[in-house]
């Protein structure tokens, strides 16, 4: 059945992910990404560039830092208010969110397991979900600093810089994919919650009489996305948000929300108009005026700004929840041809006839120029295409007795296990149609 | 002249590195790469990346947390020995590293030109270059950990995951590209010495009998891609490292290194035989046996270890510096073309008439498709071409009055300034053509 616990399990056999530090016991709410797992996360972050970045001529790219000057999240709000509701058990010490009705009654539930009648907690405190530090040799609060939460703070205050140092004018957007850090107190849901993270963040930049429109825009071009990303229509839907969850700086926010298996619906994308807050914040911060203006406006302004935002790891969670289907005997990963982590597998039908081999040899370095292509001479054809089937590889090729009569292999689909004779010397050709077929 | 402050001045001036959080003052040893710097770092990672993974079948990639469980560097030797010797200034309190007689002597010669006759410093002590920080809502000395220092411990934490779920065999290895953070006392010389960088590591595990002749088969390689990225084979040379400067894990270990304007001869990569210290003290400190055992070896043996690592701001740097050249009045990028932010810019011969841009825009949004294209209507044409020379374009496009009766364009060619016509039609195979060549 369609799990998480089964997606967990194909995820940790195959490659994708691997518990983070599993040698020294683990460490709670970071994953690191396997093998396959790079390719998917490079697949989906290559996809989010082009898409935003290098096919757009109103977009540019930027690359901050994690360690920002400290001043930056004080002015952003979050050295104040980035905080969840922590309260301690008086019984045992352990801290969890106070805003967690569900938590609180499991802690509660297991102490009075054990005997204990009346389980106390402490009023509940603010608990800032930045990650400190210390720059430089001394430690005290001169030097202390935070990991980013949030990759957009490095486009906001590079605002100026991008203006003055390339030809973009509003409306115009500044993307980046880059890691970002909440100290979660509970992190869980496996990739869902996470420590450790990347983010995909644009921020778009537009007059403030133009922000409802570019907002609809943004949620019409990020929803084709998921949709050319391969995910399921019917498991993807819009939700706005109320008024109380807003954060403090959006006048209208939106997510993109994906129909897990048992989950139900939960946030993938979030598109929120942050209007001029973060700019304005910044300029009263700072001290210096971040109005903008170009010929076409006669009075500077603070532009509103659109922010579609994406993390990584719950994309990829998506993906492969999406992809995984169960077709009697095999775990099969439906992923989209152009994002699985091999395009195409290559065997020798037996591994110890070397005129076979050394056929099937060929081909895989031939390919390999062109295709990510997998090799695999070990165990027998069927172990080798359930293999291929479970990381996601659309098409496996194989070299048999026919392939040295005549020159054909066999190519086998993925999803339909449907099985058709190919020369050898048209792979090229037909795996770049079937790519771009695929890609349409 | 190429001095390193000319080279500075064109990053800042044409968006490919900006001082990081400048808005607020600053922050000593971190850069934000702008607009092209992002595309000249995403082509250096995806060369190696494909150099290193897509291209060869015995290495696998991975994609590990910056924060990891705080045992991995209490294993690795880093919370004991990755320091730097600090010292105080008895008169000022301002804290240096006590191993650069250079800082030590500027710093009080300062000091006695405002009068003060005897500089005095405390003793030297032993100054962690880890960052630290806390997971969890508890600081105390259980929930502390450390921003990597280094890649690769990642990797070799992961060495059991990845030999359980693939299908590597000795000798093979595991890449990762990835951010690592250094506390230098004193970071300088611009994007050489930062505290927050990105390392490309390579760890490729050897049976131990062919650790010698897999360095040098590596050292030949990576000396090769540095070839192939453009680097003047003049201003590069290898350097052997002293037995008293090696790390305490490497038995061998050698620098690539670059002639840097000014600087002279530094390192941008390494090439060490880590020997089996690594996997050994993780299987020590983890109480895991991490010998390495397939069918071919009766015996498990722990492997050796041929690690090259680079990191991505020395490589652009030294790639900025080798394409910088002064042309007369022209300051002109001679990035390798497949390298460059921008393959091809797109303009129109004046901007005011509208049959010349409408042309242009639809050559733009074709050639887009294909390559990286700017898009440049402002000014004349001659400061057009400056802006393209120095963001490294390798060649110009102008639709002119001609386009509009035979269909030609003016090709601008970045390095020798001349021109050739070309019809609008071909331009996708003719920069296609361009491109294969500059390649090989």
């Amino acid at each position: 059945m369609k799990t998480i616990d089964a997606i967990v399990a194909l995820a940790k056999r195959r490659g994708f992910v691997y518990p983070s530090s599993e040698l020294y016991g683990g460490l709670g709410g970071f994953y690191d990404y396997g093998p396959l797992g790079v390719a998917l996360v490079r697949s989906i972050k290559d996809s989010w560039w082009k898409t935003i970045v290098d096919l757009r001529d109103d977009i540019v790219g930027l690359d901050s830092c994690i360690i920002l000057n400290p001043e930056v999240w004080r002015a952003s709000g979050h050295v104040a208010s980035f905080t969840d509701p922590l309260t301690e058990c008086k019984v045992c010490h352990m801290r969890i969110r106070a805003d967690q009705p569900v938590d609180v009654a499991a802690h509660e539930a297991m102490h009075r397991k054990a005997g204990i009648k009346t389980v106390e907690w402490t009023e509940a405190r603010q608990f800032n979900l930045l990650f400190r530090s210390f720059v430089g040799p001394v430690e005290d609060s001169t030097s202390q600093v935070y990991l980013r939460g949030e990759t957009c703070q490095g486009i906001f205050i590079n605002f100026p810089n991008v203006l003055a140092t390339t030809r973009v004018r509003i409306p115009f957007g500044i993307a980046q994919i880059g890691k970002a850090f909440r100290n979660e107190v509970t992190p869980g849901k496996y990739l869902f919650r996470v420590r450790e993270f990347e983010q995909m963040e644009l921020e778009y930049f537009v007059h403030p009489d133009q922000a409802g429109e570019m907002l609809a825009y943004w949620k019409n071009e990020r929803f084709r996305w998921h949709l050319e990303m391969g995910l399921g229509r019917e498991r993807l839907r819009f939700r706005q948000h109320e008024a109380d969850e807003r954060a403090h700086y959006a006048a209208d926010s939106w997510d993109i929300e994906y129909d897990f298996p048992e989950w139900g619906f939960r946030e993938i994308e979030g598109i929120a108009n942050r209007t001029d807050f973060d700019l304005k914040t910044h300029a009263r911060h700072s001290g210096r005026d971040l109005r903008y203006r170009d010929s076409q406006s006669p009075d500077p302004y603070y532009p509103f700004v659109i922010e579609p935002s994406i993390g990584i790891s719950r994309m990829f969670l998506a993906l492969l929840a999406d992809a995984y289907h169960e077709d009697g005997k095999r775990t099969v990963l439906r992923l989209k041809s152009g994002l699985a982590p091999y395009t195409a597998a290559v065997f020798p039908l037996v591994a110890n006839k070397p005129e076979l081999a050394s056929q099937a040899r060929d081909i895989y370095v031939r390919l390999k120029q062109l295709f990510r292509t997998a090799w695999d001479d070990r165990g027998n054809i069927g172990k080798r295409y359930l293999t291929q089937d479970e990381a996601g590889t659309p098409w496996c090729v194989t070299v048999d007795y026919q392939t040295l009569s005549d020159g054909s292999v066999t190519v086998r689909d993925r999803d339909t296990t449907s099985q058709e004779r190919v020369s050898r010397d048209r792979l090229n050709e037909y795996f770049g149609a079937k790519l771009s077929i695929s890609a349409k």
